[in-house]
């Protein structure tokens, strides 16, 4: 197991990676402080069959009373109708202000449910058990919670610090191949924005991280949330440096928002993203055409779209990247690179991204 | 005018109270750092039919491009339905980031607006123009924020502060009696609870108040919100000193849910629980039973209930007081006097106050 602390004043809390960890869970939560009582896992209804018995139990050995809510499986259930029924659940249980909610699931369950104890009696404490390589290398550390409007996605959202993070890496197993491999687009991204040594590791070790090593996707996973630990301890709030994370994400979120959500998965939208990023970046950023080729590469050899589909440049797509979140009147924020390991931020209008993204 | 300074770190901000100033609320909110933008007014219809416009034209006046949404009057309007309607509107009006609300009402729409304020985009800037009693003296600082869930009030909502309070006592003079007189429960409250020669002042000059004499509600409206300030600066998150200020609200929010919202107004809700609170505190802190009489009276010279209804005994009240968000297993942190301007709190069980509440 590797711990790391995530610094953020008084909601600093801790993130434990290591093999096996979802059996330790009870007692982690314990020695974050967290009371026994009665407590809310939320996941999903794939992820409960394989997991959700054992985190149970783990919280039962530990003094916690849980109850159980499956949502379905998917982006659909990050909207106001299944929020609803969390709320509902957690009345159910009668979940007081010194209740706690476990996400025990991927970006989706962890969104909903850190959303929904954001919000339940103005917040409850929060337990990220992640159990997608995205959630545990990404979206389970940083606070950020959120639902979907049918309009724009994380549209509704809250920043909400988790006590606890526990991702066991053991769990990442059983992942679909299509899963595991989008996780691998945050991680890339990583070695993109502010690492480029990273890159070269993940050149080296690809192969293994393809075959779910557990020792080798302790390292990746523990190497991502450090990164992001210091990305987001240097800005909470996501006003300044922690708009680098967003590297990809500008075209990737249009991309998914244009083609109907679930046509690309998140990290699939975001390697594309990440590449569609790289052409911006060599136009008005310094990024030479072999850096944007070796990343492309390496987006590729992890089995991850890089081309925008045909049709791109329909109004869905031109609509839904107006909607961004990080614009600000016709312009919007986009992250470039200058080089790789080294991300900036520029205003771009939209017709400067149109006309250099095919 | 009289100006504070609400201290909260970074969330630091002013509030001003005076007469006149909804024509000043444009140049307040520059001179507070808004930039000038797309805003949205969010209102109830009667409120919009006195002041929408004039609050609209100081807008204009200094920039900002306002749309209005006007959403029915009253507690229903707490609610995820109308919530929705809010997230539209401001997907309407194309807020981004750097958008703002303005919310221009009293309790209901400050709570419902400064929540989607709190939870669009993960939060957007938040300028609280209360235009009732209760509004200017209680709920428009403090960062509370919430709707209603069919089982519990404010069971959703989040801590949030607004960027700016502008509370023109002139809006109170077409505020209709028995709202009005609402109001002064919770002015009383600050006086119970932190204040006895508020007490006193209140008693002397009670009958001006009632006149809506405009200094002297510049002068009540700025106390009140002073001891506000005080208690939310020491404990933002309510999880100590803050507690003292939900004197009379256990019972007041139990009779709330129980009779259905709307029977009784807020205030009159808590005026019946302080008046209860006065019981318990003669069993359960110090206070004399001649003092207990002193507060019953100010209450009733103010024109607000004292007695709970009949039939309080009923299964919905004590179903209600279990429901409590301050609830911890089967006790009650409860609000309680050992004298007029000395509050504590104490763990009571819901034996112990049905005990004694009657």
């Amino acid at each position: 197991m590797q711990s790391l602390r995530v610094e953020l004043g008084a909601e600093s809390h801790a993130a434990h990676v290591g093999a096996g960890l979802l059996d330790e869970t009870g007692r982690l939560a314990r020695k974050a402080g967290l009371g026994a009582g009665r407590v809310l896992v939320v996941t999903d209804a794939n992820v409960a069959r394989l997991f959700s018995a054992r985190l149970v139990a783990a919280l039962e050995a530990s003094g916690f009373a849980p109850r159980v809510l499956e949502v379905a499986p998917g982006e659909p259930s990050k909207s106001l109708p299944t929020l609803e029924l969390v709320y509902d659940a957690l009345i159910e249980a009668e979940l007081d202000r010194g209740g706690a909610v476990f996400a025990l699931g991927g970006g989706v369950v962890g969104d909903l449910a850190g959303f929904a104890a954001a919000t339940y009696m103005r917040g409850i404490a929060l337990v990220q058990v992640p159990t997608t390589l995205v959630g545990q290398v990404d979206s389970a550390l940083g606070g950020k919670t959120a639902i979907n409007h049918p309009r724009a996605k994380n549209l509704v959202g809250a920043f909400y610090q988790p006590r606890l993070i526990v991702a066991d890496v053991m769990t990442l197993a059983s992942l679909p191949e299509r899963e595991f491999r989008e996780g691998l687009a945050e991680v890339i991204k990583y070695g993109a924005i502010m690492d480029a040594p990273m890159i070269e590791a993940l050149e080296a070790h690809l192969e293994a991280i393809l075959r779910r090593e557990p020792a080798v996707l302790e390292e990746v996973v523990t190497r991502s949330l450090k990164h992001k630990a210091a990305v987001v301890l240097s800005d909470a709030h996501e006003r300044g440096l922690r708009k680098i994370l967003n590297f990809g994400h500008t075209v990737g979120h249009a991309l998914e928002a244009s083609s109907g959500y679930g046509t690309f998965l998140h990290g699939e939208a975001v390697a594309i993203g990440m590449v569609a990023a790289s052409k911006l970046s060599q136009a008005f950023a310094e990024l030479t055409p072999a850096e944007a080729d070796r990343l492309q590469q390496l987006i590729a050899r992890a089995g991850l779209p890089t081309a925008l589909p045909a049709g791109w440049r329909g109004e869905e797509f031109v609509n839904a990247l107006r909607m961004d979140k990080k614009r600000a009147g016709d312009e919007v924020e986009f992250v470039l690179l200058d080089r790789l390991g080294d991300a900036l931020t520029r205003k771009l209008t939209f017709a400067e991204i149109l006309a250099h993204l095919g």
